[in-house]
């Protein structure tokens, strides 16, 4: 640690968030260096996100350290951040494995054999040193010679002994964990330092090289209304391609990451336009890391897409990331029993819940292209994480290019004075909503309400609120998502100490089946039909 | 495949359940082979989980073998597996890796590259063979290779051409996804794959060897009542360890994993009594696939261990092993606020949100020893995924050994005549509304109804509403979790429909801080001090 920040590392102790620092991850700890990297294994990515914005969009000479523990780098994720560095060969990356051998419960399973973390390392393409860590002058040659290497990561294994130095050192290394380390006192821990040092002299870090760009990625403004016409067919998947690869052109800090997907997601749209903007990724546990690490310092606007499915992968990753409240945008496609024939293994039914536990995060759930161009929009300027949520299906636009939306503003999309019930939907379900209001409008004289919710976090409990109140208190909420966590029970507990009202939950079932395209909505008992049958019901009892 | 299932692999063709038959999982599609593997990367720690059981608990001479393609290799957990396999000697087991080089949107990382997965293999500790996927002898001679290495598992590297033999190849090698890759018709293909075909013997696979044990996993009875008296203190999560210990001893084909918490989550007690009963994790992710795969074909009752925070870390896995209905237990420990001083990035506030959208878990809250103890038999004999969620601090048994435990229903710990209002609580914060009403109770003449839920999922909807009806319909939901997709949604949910009921929901808010251990549930909102105001505040209005 003394070695890199005092000999090896530029930066300006005055002003740590300069751009042009060197960046530094501490992954093996629970603390706060410019991310909190709380569960094990997740600074490598991290770090990656930093080393590749470095040398692809700021072309900067920063460089990036990770410093990271023996026994984190059993979990996978540091193995994913391993293949990532190397195939983009991000020579401004250095990791440091701390081989002490000791993890919480007991030894790491390699041990202390330093060869083998190596020979993983070379494996995955890095040019690796072995060093002793207790010996400074090994360190600093090793470092020297980590600043040479040209288009490879490095990695230093450095074995170390904790305790080393320190009376009682048997003590000291006992296993983390509850029984915890520190058995002699803070006081006595600095005098046993400080008299290690045979210096007066104060150590300086060196200066950083000023050469990152001047950036702006604040007021990014939508530069002319969405080109969508109402009655228009399109999937809002598609739609959000469409907006990102005009977020590009509204700023050109914009970065969008796909775990392999991308001709689903359509986040290929935006690789087409801005190829060199656009990161593929093999993995959501590192794409989500690697995200994080792009966000840092406010570097780059960045967006990340894939099956929505497939971020429960990423889940600590999400937590972690909103837990340092770095600004980023997740985007989560094929959400539902929508996508029909696929597999049960690829519907999110559980993304909403997800994401509603995630301090600070805004949820978007557009229902159609224009209000899908909003939401990305709004995302990129809005800080903290986003999460937009679309879907697979094309559906029609139903709002106006001039059309204005706002975070937590749901709308009102049907509203007459004699409604009868308010229905709840977002996404599909509003487009099922409203075919149950021209059911039951034509054929039972029957009218309801229906609320686009547009963000489910924050949600709009006054919109449904008053309606509710206005249309007898009885709400239908109906969602492409699981009955716990989304929609309906956001709604349920937004009114749950509102006298006099009712909220009767639409929701797919169980574990779902895959099912033939026309059928799932109503398969799974969301469809128009079962809106329908449902207002009947109720306005019956 | 054919080579495997024809030549290699030796199974009852009649009988594809016999657990003497070899394993077969097909990690790098989505379909059913024993186990869902949905998305990508998970079925090697599947497959290690039944090696695992088939050397070391039925010590029998079936082998498993794991197709896993070279896009999902990508995926960490593929790497944690191929570090667990090695570390545990299971030269049981064989991982095929196909090198076709085209994943959904692209190519992969490393193309075409075999030489590159050969030395990740061997870096990982794998016995390595790299082999022309289309060279049908070369095979043969290679899994023959495979079947004689000792103390180590195999890879097969093949490197493979997608569409090989096939007419308009350029076509049928689309990238997969959307545009699906078969272009030329199911019956065209059928046609051309038997013209091949060069003789007209019937190939029979190889029977297997009968050394598997006979084993019986259902009805495990408790074979003594719980041990605790009214009043001791005692951590759930410590009587969970016990419970695990005693569990052991009711029958021999229990197993716990735990991802190197065991000092914490006391699974240590376990691994003391029945140390070849329990396997050592590093990653939580494999740990989970793990589990999965030392439960399937009813082989092992299974429990894993870890901080329910990084169960997060898992969710993925979790999903996809609920919906092939495996039965494995999952314990998280250190749930909530309660931890107390640990970092936030600890804390699980998510973990209730995360389990209810599991489809078909059953996820138990037990608030004391007893419970607990209830809790971890109860889990043991039910079929389908469970999840037991125990805590750090210390609290009083309040059940007697004798009281009956059910899934599903409730205890109304605190009942008189004239409570104003019901309290529902579980785990700590049961504890927190006992004491406030024992406060309301003394210094305000107010009687309170509490209510400890036990299962969390399935919950009992009936006995809330009976016992919020006969007190005003009134509820506070008090619980140690976010108060999205916890017990408080969960209970809104389950009274929405039902007229005259207001639910006030106390849970922890925003993102958390560290607290000092002394005060964490009073800082969070959650203690008896803030259920005391609460109550006050509803009855007042």
């Amino acid at each position: 640690m003394s070695m890199l920040l005092f000999y090896i590392m530029r930066y300006k102790l005055t002003d740590p968030e300069n751009p042009n620092n060197d960046r530094f991850v501490l992954s093996k700890r629970l603390s706060f260096v410019n991310v909190a990297t709380g569960w094990l294994g997740q600074g490598l990515g991290i770090a990656c996100g930093m080393a590749y914005t470095g040398r692809y969009f700021d072309k900067a000479s920063y460089r990036v350290f990770c410093l990271i523990g023996d026994g984190e780098s059993s979990e996978g994720s540091v193995w994913e951040a391993m293949a990532f560095a190397s195939h983009y060969s991000l020579d401004n990356l250095v990791a440091i494995f701390d081989v002490n051998h000791l993890c919480h419960s007991s030894t790491q399973p390699l041990e202390h054999r330093v060869d083998l973390f190596q020979k993983r390392c070379e494996a995955f393409g890095w040019s690796t040193f072995v060093v002793d860590g207790r010996d400074v002058e090994a360190l600093c040659h090793v470092f020297q010679q980590a600043a040479q290497v040209k288009s490879k990561p490095t990695a230093v294994v450095a074995k170390t002994f904790r305790g080393h130095g320190m009376p009682r050192k048997e003590e000291l290394i006992r296993y983390l964990g509850n029984e915890c380390v520190l058995s002699i006192g803070l006081q006595m821990l600095r005098m046993l330092i400080e008299s290690q040092i045979q210096t007066k002299k104060k150590l300086n870090p060196k200066p950083p090289v000023e050469n990152s760009p001047q950036i702006n990625i604040t007021d990014i403004e939508m530069t002319s209304p969405p080109a969508y016409n109402v009655g228009d067919m399109i999937a809002t998947r598609k739609a959000c391609g469409l907006a990102l690869a005009k977020l590009g052109r509204a700023n050109d800090r914009v970065v969008v990451l796909d775990g392999n997907s991308k001709n689903s997601t359509f986040s290929d749209i935006f690789k087409k336009e801005h190829p060199e903007h656009f990161i593929e990724c093999s993995s959501e546990q590192n794409m989500v890391s690697v995200a994080l690490g792009c966000a840092t310092r406010g570097r780059m606007v960045t967006f990340l897409c894939t099956f929505a499915a497939f971020l429960t992968r990423a889940f600590d990753q999400i937590r972690m990331g909103a837990i340092s409240r770095t600004s980023i945008n997740l985007i989560g496609s094929h959400c539902g029993a929508s996508i029909g024939e696929d597999s049960p293994s690829q519907m999110a039914l559980e993304d909403l819940a997800m994401f509603r536990t995630v301090p600070n995060c805004t949820i978007f759930y557009p229902s159609d292209a224009i209000s899908t161009e909003h939401a990305v929009f709004l995302a990129a300027n809005t800080k903290g994480m986003c999460y937009i949520r679309i879907s697979r299906p094309e559906t029609a636009v139903i709002y106006t290019p001039d059309e204005i939306f706002e975070i937590g503003r749901a709308k009102v999309v049907r509203n007459n004075v004699n409604d009868r019930l308010t229905v709840v939907g977002a996404g599909v379900t509003l487009h099922e909503a409203l075919a149950a209001a021209d059911d039951l409008s034509k054929q039972e004289d029957i009218s309801i309400r229906v609320i686009d919710l547009f963000t489910v976090k924050p949600l709009d409990a006054a919109t449904i609120i008053s309606n509710a109140k206005a249309t007898g208190g009885q709400i239908i909420t109906v969602e492409d998502h699981s009955s716990e966590g989304g929609i309906g029970e956001a709604v349920c507990a937004a009114v749950s100490t509102v006298p006099d009202i009712l909220v009767h939950q639409l929701a797919v079932p169980g574990a779902p089946r895959s099912e033939k395209p026309n059928e799932p909505l109503s398969m799974f008992g969301i469809s128009a039909r079962q809106i329908t049958v449902a207002v009947k019901c109720i306005l019956m009892n």
